[in-house]
């Protein structure tokens, strides 16, 4: 496939936006992107959205968002759950690839904090399976703390194990201005936080938001030096949605075939990823995403942690601008954070917590527990 | 970009499904597909469609359905309201194309009729604009009446004009096993059908229902003679959502760049189509095509019609297999049922209404009143 480069990223402050719509958030994302790209317009917009339909009473964001930007060009809306920024980040590469367009706007996109917090669960649910999960009346926290639980048993970790994984993130959030939270935490606090679905508590989750991230990508040979990051790998692939239906469920085997895939793409191993993004919806989800990645033995994923291998100045940092769980996780919108982030580090933009010598940088995003998984990852020349 | 063709085609009868969930109609149409591909594995899927997350509190519809096929290969969800189906296959048309896949599975799904009507209308208002037109209390047809009575006005046609493309559509669809109503009609039917929103009446208005449409593709080149039906053009825009927003209300500025680049694309001009399925959602909406695509013009869409141009025998044959109006109307899924019947016209498989000589064909998929427009152009060899 032909290589492309992102040159443009932009996001918002992921936060209660109650006084802007979703098409301001996005176009504000958008708008950063352009101006980082040196660009005036684009060939197509593809837009990563989880729930504007449930949430927002609003379909079709591709003319909504193209239309609010100025911009009356090709669009379209990409959907896989919390997963759906990734995914659509892989649409408009694949587009550009092709030779369809010559350049796009990724634009990740989602507006929760306007509904009663029943409404956004119940929203949250649609990434599980309707019939035979949900319909059982488990909410999709519940569904990870099943994960967690059954985790912990398996390899005899204790909650507070997991606690650097959400530490960690929060220390990091501290030095991204556009990160939901700024509250560094002990491990006191995770440990006395108030429980959700046991195990898991107010600390292992990631919390809501509003908020919109974008990338212009074009064609890696249409431009040269600066500032472009070039995408070196990218890889998608599903598994059963239904947890209880994976013959090996604390085996992300989507996110391991998706991680292999793009290693094999970009030519790299997991010893030269300097800098990992990884979609820590749940404390649960870094440890069993480091796993499946080749970064930890099966149920080591914690140790990672416990061994301060995951701080900016470890051996594989993560979440280095917060992560889901202090950046935040607007869901649709995540797996565009996750990429701009990288990209980032690549540049040397991250100030306190900047990675030493980043040059390769993996963003990997996750649609269900587990169900659609996109990894991407990026190369500094 | 790389040639690509159409190499199997499937679909279901679309009805009250409501002993199937979405996946077993998605994947009804998929198995299909394969078997007319005389395939058994695929490179990646994409679905079309609009409201699975409203109306099944469902999302995440890729890997569902790939699982639910055996199939756990790259899956994802695209939606563009009722344009979702067409985009889809531009999405998987532009994967194939860029070489990161061999083979797409392109599956249009909706489940429509398990919920009450009144929560069906609210969830087809999520193609109008949330904000500024529905807030205000109109609904989708409330917005599409208010188009067709303008267009009344301006051009001075009476309601009985659009009666053409109405029993057009129903003639068409007595000899289309699939489609959701098989009822002949008259004018005098047409003007005495039940009034929904002044001057639009049950007659004018495509009915929902369930059922899903599948496309298996692949590069050209890789396939030779038999079945295959070349794909030789593809394009997509978009227009303003607000129609009271919009320049020209009265004319489909983004199905008029959308078909002109097809056009180009294919090296073809209206005269050359020899059938053409278009978006209709509601008379007005096939008088509009048919003036933005070059058919007629402005404001002469209904003198087709009553000249009888339209038929399988005309000059421009539409709704060849009953169109939304009696094929039905299950929104994400439409766009890709309308390429479904332009290849069976191009293979010759329509019978009663098989357009004789059919060699270039011609869809047109719309999201919103015009706001997202996919056409694709088909040609046999």
């Amino acid at each position: 496939m032909r290589p492309i480069a992102i040159i443009g990223i932009g996001q918002t402050k992921i936060d209660e936006q109650w006084e802007k719509s979703i098409r301001e958030i996005a176009v504000e994302a958008i708008y950063f992107a352009l101006k980082d790209a040196g660009r005036e317009t684009v060939g197509g917009i593809f837009v990563g959205n989880m729930m504007s339909g449930i949430i927002n009473n609003q379909n079709n964001l591709g003319p909504l968002i193209a239309d609010w930007a100025g911009l009356k060009v090709p669009a379209v809306k990409v959907e896989a759950a919390c997963g759906s920024g990734g995914a659509a980040l892989r649409s408009g590469l694949m587009a550009v690839a092709s030779g369809e367009i010559d350049s796009a706007l990724v634009v990740g996109v989602e507006k929760m904090t306007d509904r009663h917090p029943h409404e956004v669960t119940a929203a949250l649910a649609t990434a599980a399976d309707a019939d035979y999960e949900v319909e059982m009346g488990v909410t999709f926290v519940g569904l990870n703390a099943l994960l967690m639980r059954r985790y912990m048993h398996e390899y005899g970790w204790k909650h507070a194990d997991f606690a650097p994984f959400a530490i960690n993130a929060h220390a990091n959030a501290m030095h991204n201005p556009y990160a939901r939270l700024h509250q560094k935490i002990t491990l006191d606090d995770f440990e006395k936080s108030g429980m959700i679905a046991t195990p898991i508590n107010l600390l292992d989750a990631s919390p809501i938001g509003d908020g919109a991230a974008a990338l212009y990508i074009v064609p890696a040979d249409t431009v040269w030096g600066g500032r472009r990051i070039l995408i070196a790998g990218s890889a998608s692939n599903t598994d059963t949605i239904a947890i209880h239906d994976r013959p090996d469920p604390l085996f992300l085997s989507a996110a391991n075939k998706s991680a292999q895939e793009a290693y094999r793409q970009a030519g790299v191993s997991p010893n030269d990823i300097d800098v990992f993004e990884l979609h820590d919806a749940f404390t649960i989800m870094s440890a069993l995403s480091l796993e499946a990645c080749g970064f930890a033995e099966r149920g080591q994923g914690p140790r990672l942690g416990l061994d301060g291998h995951i701080t900016p100045a470890g051996r594989i940092p993560v979440m280095t601008r917060g992560g889901l769980k202090a950046r935040g996780h607007p869901v649709g919108a995540t797996g565009v954070y996750q990429v701009v982030e990288v990209v980032q580090q690549l540049r040397g933009e991250c100030g306190e917590t900047q990675v030493a010598d980043a040059r390769i940088g993996m963003a990997q995003n996750i649609g269900g527990s587990g169900a659609t998984i996109v990894t991407h990852i990026l190369r500094k020349e």
